[in-house]
């Protein structure tokens, strides 16, 4: 931490900052410079930035060490890789989730299952319990779903992801689902990312629509310091003031990402835009900055969906998707299919 | 919900809106215009905008039925007014919160209480279990904390707000906490809106960082539609590019929640600021824009605060805002302590 | 400008930095912590912080000498009051100027000044040249206007207040206007802002839509810095994602520029709520967490009103509204009327 | 437009909005449905809705009618194809500009200009006139800038494109440039769009910062309205919350875009990201979106810019990043050098 001093400040105002850190267990380091006098700060512990930034005579106070250890390159330099039947995240491979936004009926979900198991699908998406905005909107089918699912992946071999929404559902999702996932809603949600850091099952943890890169990383920080290192970051879009799309897909975030961290990069084109017309260009555009996966909403009959329809892909314009999406991937160096 | 079609629409893009409409059990009402021929559609039932905006012929489609009920003004034209420990907040009433941002020893509470309770304050807050960004940083005391809460509470004769961060811990919540706070990180955890639901304590509902004031309502909505109608709404500051605050305070939001709403709504400065030097000003402009409460930090050693202490006011100085709302209550015809 | 370096930095790569930027003619100043090692830099000149980030073994670049030095309270520590036709704005003054969003006519603009004589207003608002999102939207009388308004404010003894839109008008508007108003579309046409620099008269600087307080201070700096120090910033609300109000008024700006800037700032309710009926509620805010002044939309006949007519107050509106600010302006030791 | 009624509205209520509309000119159509009674609002004219909305028993207005004429596909079905110096950009082609932020000496432009026309660029980037924060950075060499750009285009067969930041300096532009380019920060400077309309260069209109698509469109339709419908739009980032990247490239507009206009959209990916390291993956997203076109900063020598040095990429990696986008053009059927 570095104390940035004012230009015109006096010695007991600088006293008063080195007496106070120094009570609180830290170390100083005065630099006197012609246009400011700086402070640094080393040590261990629990320091609030504001308490300093009060003091008369202290112009700004920065933080330098980043506030993530785990998820960080510097603790990591190889690009975690996570295998999930069969299928590879992260290093120079590229992989596809897909699927229904909503776990509906066993129907759906083996029709809908055998289509993507033909076009070569091995992990399959779908929601058992739903965080709708209105309470009167469809909230999921709950454990039923659940053991749809499971029904219908034992059939086509397929390993399942569905959205967990509370800790005290953990044990039950045990029994089920092959990869969790961690709704935008739900990226602070502290109490369950805790939890969720005590299994061994890999957590897709989506970017809440308000957080910044560096908040993402530290919830992803969260289920890593509890001891579960298979984690998968997703990008779906944060809000912004533009209105003609559902949210803001945020590209850039895959090189920042990639860059500062070694955990697999995906990104949902379907929950960010929000129109079946736009998944197909924006899934191009991810593989072609590099992301590491997708995961995109399929559904056998999308205008009969009870959830998100209007975003999920017919099996014929996924299977389109794919083939472009196959020949992007040689491009930036990535295995696909 | 309208649908309104492009100029130049067909007679059977016109019957393909028609006939997928009539298929999921609404009715229509053509209606053509000069430049535009709007398709009216009445009924009950889930009805996604954006499988209809996908048909070839549609313009837009626009809904007009507000998506609250038991929030909205046109449910319960008088206004909710919720009494705690004698202390009424809503209507012409102005109510005041006040305490540490966390509880960390008896003596601390203890100090604190004897302060507020000599100002005038009934209702304390304080957090036992804390929602922080990292991991690494200090998570709040828990059970016990909220025992200490409870335990200076009986002795000021004060009632207790703590904020609850799973539903898990309702139960735990209900041997000690008066008023119940839902955090803006949890505002859309569903799971947690059920079960307070079904409670019959007053919940605080805080806006979320990047929620919209319709978001909010019907965050609001999943709890009153469990049964639990002692809801106070809590504007916090939201998330905006602007960087010399922690939050933009969005002071609009509070007239405009009066007017469609009849649940009180109150503000939180010192979360939305995040410094000291600020919340007096906040505080009055908020009393002055007609909001029925605040919820202010205080604490009796800031500097030695192990979260937020750079928000929290000296007693002195909540004493002097005190008298500053005191003067500004009259004004907007609000009866204050 | 403080370079910090990787925690595993060579030495190859910090004197990599040092010779960079002595190159560049500054000079620096290394300092060896256990965690991290620092390299300060001073200097005069330009140095863009992102050159050095590139360099290999660089974490990250702090710039720690505030760009603004007119503007700032470091520079001037008394309030600048800035006088027109006799009311002060800054310090311990609280104006207000009013008037319709467009000049019309010599009727509409005779009839609003009559009315707005009698409260006591002795500044008035109009424009002539309106920047409109559409090329097919009313776009103002433009001279003709000016003229309306230069005949009406010698009648009642009123100061006028129009908006320039582009440095071509400068010379029109010296022959007409008292004090001129930047909007906030315009709040970086620095062509603009520099020839106004040369001028004497009273600039209103409005915020951008979507410009950060630091912003908004350095484009005061462009104008202070061409000679011009008459300059009154105006808070007008930013774009975020609320869509509810047409913008969110940032009344946190307030304290935060009280405290960096010695410049008078006052607040436009009207465009920042975009509704007459949430005008009062925000001017009271405004006042109350410590403005130098409003400026309000006020037109005779609001429902004919070529512009923004929804957002402008009757007459007897305002009448009522300058009655609250009356009784809010002494509790924070304003000067009023 | 529509005015939706509140559900207990009156007959005397419904009348008023009727009254006032037609007042106005315009005509009515009444819809009484179970939920809402509506009023259908046709006609020639300026009525502006929030006007409407503030009548008793209003719920809402809805604006049915796009504000955009002549940028639309409803306006000309066909894609605008714009070519400059040999090179088309609309339709199936793509093309980029490339050249440094700033025009700083003939030397620099000399030798930057020799590299991209090796690389196969015709047409150059460099600005002459810069829009800076501060009045204390580099502001650019003004004319002598462009007479640098004239004589290196003259001599490698290029054609240039330059920022116009003021009406004003038109008329020198037209003796020196191709293409003009409008900031990001003049997006809605109307006076300069205004007499844009009036010459016969291609105009490249960039996005502000904080415009909505539609604003964006409606500034092309300021200058389309003008009689000059050689309009590029060009994407260049928002501003959002996050802070690890200059701005939020919003990749999704390029196919909204397309979808609702005729015209060419091109990327700034160097503006957007604001750091080298970042271009390529934005580059190749951008194309695998379906952009027009890119317009890339290049530098013979980027440590010694004046300006923006480090988004600008080196002769060598931009004849990396072309290879690279060669690949991608095929996959999204463009035409590509």
């Amino acid at each position: 931490m570095l104390v940035v001093m004012n230009q015109n400040v006096s010695e007991s105002q600088i006293n008063e900052v080195i007496n106070y850190v120094k009570e609180k267990g830290f170390d100083t380091h005065l630099s006197k410079g012609i246009l400011h006098t700086i402070i640094g700060v080393v040590g261990q512990g629990q320091l609030d930035p504001r308490n300093i930034e009060l003091i008369e005579g202290v112009n700004e106070v920065i933080k330098i060490t980043s506030p993530y250890k785990l998820v960080s390159r510097q603790f990591q330099t190889m690009d975690t890789i996570i295998e999930v039947n069969g299928v590879k995240t992260g290093g120079d491979n590229l992989s596809v989730i897909a699927g229904p936004c909503s776990i509906e009926s066993l129907e759906q979900m083996d029709e809908t299952a055998s289509e993507l198991s033909g076009i070569g699908i091995k992990i399959l998406r779908g929601g058992a319990f739903k965080p709708r905005t209105s309470p009167y909107a469809f909230q999921g089918l709950g454990e039923k779903g659940l053991k749809i699912m499971k029904t219908v992946c034992d059939k086509y071999k397929l390993a399942s992801t569905c959205e967990i929404m509370d800790a005290s559902h953990i044990d039950m999702f045990l029994d089920y689902v092959d990869v969790f996932q961690v709704g935008a809603r739900n990226m602070q949600n502290f109490t369950l990312l805790k939890e969720l850091g005590k299994i061994n099952r890999p957590i897709i943890l989506k970017r809440g629509l308000c957080s910044t890169i560096e908040e993402w990383l530290m919830s992803a920080e969260y289920i890593m310091a509890g001891g579960n290192r298979n984690v998968i970051l997703c990008e779906r879009g944060i809000r912004t003031f533009e209105k003609m799309t559902r949210n803001t897909l945020d590209l850039s975030a895959i090189p920042i990402v990639k860059k500062i961290s070694h955990l697999p990069v995906i990104v949902d084109p379907s929950h960010a835009t929000g129109l079946r017309d736009k998944v197909e260009a924006m899934s191009m555009a991810s593989v072609a900055c590099g992301c590491d996966g997708l995961i995109i909403e399929v559904h056998n009959n999308p205008e009969a969906a009870l959830c998100d329809g209007a975003q999920s892909l017919y099996p014929i314009q996924f299977e389109h998707l794919i083939s472009k999406i196959s020949q992007i991937a040689p491009i930036v160096n990535k295995k696909f299919l």
